[in-house]
């Protein structure tokens, strides 16, 4: 994939991200990509939708799937601007997304580079390719600035 | 909890299962129960309703977070027939689900017991008390016959 269109990508799921933000909510954003275009945006919602399940990678993956009327993503891309937790994760695998852009690591809550490693587990039944280290400074930064606030 | 509350629990979590089977989903149901009351149901079903995320538990805890205008279930008990998986046990933590109670073991797919045992691991956010075993055998039945029927 050419910089520039990776970029956009991240771009965009960092533009949800800050809508999160200024909802309120910790800022994360995600996209849904087939065959280079956008079939489904995500920014994460617990608190306002009253769901716990409500994360951008999900609500991204539900919208995508009720989009192509399957159950399986196959061939899609998901963008998200932070490290998925093990909730998202197992979403991502469930739904065989194909490859898995992301952005800030998340030591913490992260499942795929930290904690249960999911992806590296021997009883997942499907692994995307992974690709992290995209924009991380940015939707890092995002982060930090929204607890900062909040302390 | 007296053992004829937790057998109709369970029964009720069976029931559910077998109509997610009649429905051709993998034969899984859930619940939550507030205050021993039941808040909120769900049967697998990602086929029909073209949503991978739509495991028993997902749309049980969904329901349950909607009723109580809360993303956090505090004080509340998840029954359900199998073993969750990755997700639902990422879902289960950030749903604060206080008490966990399944059925069937999951050797596969199952991420509380086996596989990442989500809830052993140290970057775990919220450990519910987990019961294994109830009526395991009536649910690891209905999905050997599941199974075996669709062979």
């Amino acid at each position: 994939m050419p910089l520039t269109k990776a970029r956009e990508m991240m771009e965009e799921a960092l533009t949800l991200a800050r809508s999160a933000a200024q909802a309120g909510e910790v800022p994360v954003g995600a996209l849904v990509v087939k065959d280079g275009v956008i079939i489904a945006r995500g920014a994460n919602r617990p608190l306002q939708s009253h769901d716990p399940t409500a994360h951008a990678e999900i609500i991204a993956i539900r919208e995508a799937a009720a989009f192509l009327g399957n159950d399986r993503l196959t061939g899609c891309d998901l963008w998200v601007t932070l490290e998925p937790c093990a909730m998202c994760a197992g979403a991502i695998a469930h739904a065989r997304i194909a490859r898995l852009y992301y952005g800030a690591e998340d030591p913490k809550g992260g499942a795929v580079a930290h904690g249960p490693r999911l992806f590296d587990q021997p009883t997942v039944h499907h692994r995307p390719d992974v690709y992290a280290g995209i924009a991380t400074d940015e939707a890092a930064e995002l982060l930090r600035k929204f607890f900062a606030e909040r302390r």
